[in-house]
């Protein structure tokens, strides 16, 4: 069976709608004639399943292959990941991000695609407003969305990107008290021992210094302040700090402290217990519910704030969430919108 | 007993020599006198053993923290390490870096140190040049030399730093062969079917794109044609592309190139075979010795490549160490220097 190449298409006639289409779901049948990508037609001449003719020559896998790779930005990257899916025994066309597949034991023409799948390859930055449109596009429409990402010696990673709602079932998110706290050189305690145990015992926030005084970072501090909760004096003239001049102070010393202060909020106000995810390398760790400091519950979700125009550098994405699923949690991104914060979990598939 | 606050020390009697110093190794005598750092005598005043005196009135432990907060840098941060350290069992004496600790049985006077303690927050970034030369002041003098991360709760996060000197035992580092090759968009690939797959098996390069040919990654291409293996085409006028201007078009594709490439030399000149970390958001995992693709080893090792000039984002560094040490790997960091390339490897340690 002969195809020609034209453009960044390759056409075969009917009898390639019943070999290729009607059995492997190969194209988009026009009429009598069959549509296939560069894709799709390198991936068949790789099967030796057609020929491509260009001018009237005949060409091999590796000029096809060339000549491809200059009609059409990232081929190559595109076809390792269609072979991959194809070799899975997946159904694939081309979409509106790359492709779309079809569940198993679908097809075209039987049921709708199931996941729209977005190919990248780890050298080049992703903006989060693409990554984002892609997700929209999906979700518009029902569909799973799945990134793809291959790295320079051509393995995929699957990732599925959603949208996420985060919920926790703290009902009393502070306990009912002022307490006299000092913002010392870049943190904040607060000397009263009955203060610092109520704070730390039944609004779980901060860490004790001592069996006597508790230390509060610098998110937990405004969101203490900002709920009358705490007094902040200042160390050396023991002045108070309303929460313009305290927040001033804490973005100095903290760059990130009024994005990562709104998705605070945002998620204490969600009935969650936020706390520092330093240890796996983001802002926050998120607890849903602690009845008691003693019986700590596991953590199931990381959350890191980015900022809407943020780029995500796709080794330090995989990272990130390799990291969280490694030890059974779900790697949440917090971005701030103009409705509030959205979120948004990215995490490692099996396809 | 009373301490008297001096600028930035407080001074005991001699007493306190006896009491403080021949008991716990708090302070150094001087003389009749024992001086303590702002740090110890903040721990003892906790510890109810002193009290500490300012221009004849005695200190709370709030108004002397407060103070002390004032006049030292970084002295909540450093308290907060040492008082960790202590309460460890440690003794711990100031030191060039911030502490020097002694080790288990050994104290002042009986025993040498034998580690030197470096301070620092999760929010500062952490130039190399500067863990360079405190790695370097232990090294010289023999001590081990420890991180301690304070994060934002106050938490700490130890790790130990260490040059390293990774050695391989790939003898054959190359397939005596000349193999043809196209530089597409962003990859290079092997078309003949005996040459792809010499250098997949014998030298471990590459990935297979399917049965026939095989794909290079940009470094592995490069280490390649410097050693006369391969000839690299241009996709377009098949022209043959000399190592500068392949390194040039490659370096337009991978703006790290020209860092990576000296690294991947060197590290497949000590007879190791790097390969993508990408899945572990590094440059390159390592193997030191592959006998066959059916039974690859594990990898013992990350390489991540940083300039001379890096400064480590804190957070970014420990989810590094993290995902490294999750999967029994150690996570090293190779700068190149005017000898060639350091490597430093870092990873968490128990106290």
């Amino acid at each position: 069976m002969i195809g020609k190449l034209t453009k960044d298409v390759v056409v075969a006639d009917k009898q390639a709608i019943n070999e290729l289409y009607n059995v492997g779901y190969y194209g988009r049948p026009k009429g009598d004639i069959l549509e296939l990508t560069l894709i799709e037609a390198a991936f068949l001449l790789y099967r030796n399943k057609i020929d491509v003719e260009l001018d009237g020559e005949i060409l091999d896998f590796a000029d096809f292959f060339k000549i491809a790779s200059m009609r059409q930005q990232y081929f190559e990257l595109k076809y390792i990941v269609y072979k991959d899916l194809r070799e899975r025994g997946l159904y694939v066309q081309p979409s509106v991000t790359d492709f779309r597949i079809y569940p198993r034991g679908g097809h075209p023409g039987k049921t709708a695609a199931k996941s729209f799948v977005y190919v990248r390859t780890e050298r080049i930055p992703m903006p989060l407003r693409d990554l984002m449109k892609s997700l929209n596009a999906a979700s518009n429409v029902r569909k799973q969305m799945i990134l793809a990402i291959v790295d320079e010696e051509s393995d995929i990673t699957f990732y599925e990107v959603k949208s996420v709602n985060p919920k926790g079932e703290m009902d009393e998110i502070y306990p009912n008290i002022t307490a006299e706290a000092t913002l010392l050189e870049e943190r904040v305690i607060i000397w009263d021992s009955e203060a610092s145990s109520t704070l730390f015992e039944n609004g779980f926030y901060g860490k004790m210094l001592d069996e006597n005084r508790l230390q509060l970072s610098l998110v937990e501090s405004r969101y203490l302040l900002e709920n009358g909760i705490i007094e902040i004096h200042d160390r050396e003239s023991d002045a108070v700090l309303d929460i313009e001049e305290f927040s001033k102070r804490a973005s100095a010393i903290e760059p990130e402290f009024f994005s990562k202060y709104k998705v605070y909020e945002d998620l204490r106000n969600r009935g969650l217990v936020p706390k520092t995810g330093f240890k796996f390398g983001t802002h926050f760790r998120l607890y849903s519910q602690i009845r008691s400091l003693a019986k700590m519950p596991h953590s199931e979700n990381l959350v890191h704030t980015i900022s809407p125009d943020h780029e995500f550098a796709l080794p330090v994405m995989s990272r990130a969430i390799r990291v969280a699923n490694s030890v059974r949690k779900h790697m949440v991104f917090a971005v701030q919108s103009e409705k509030g914060v959205d979120y948004v979990d990215i995490g490692r598939i099996k396809m």
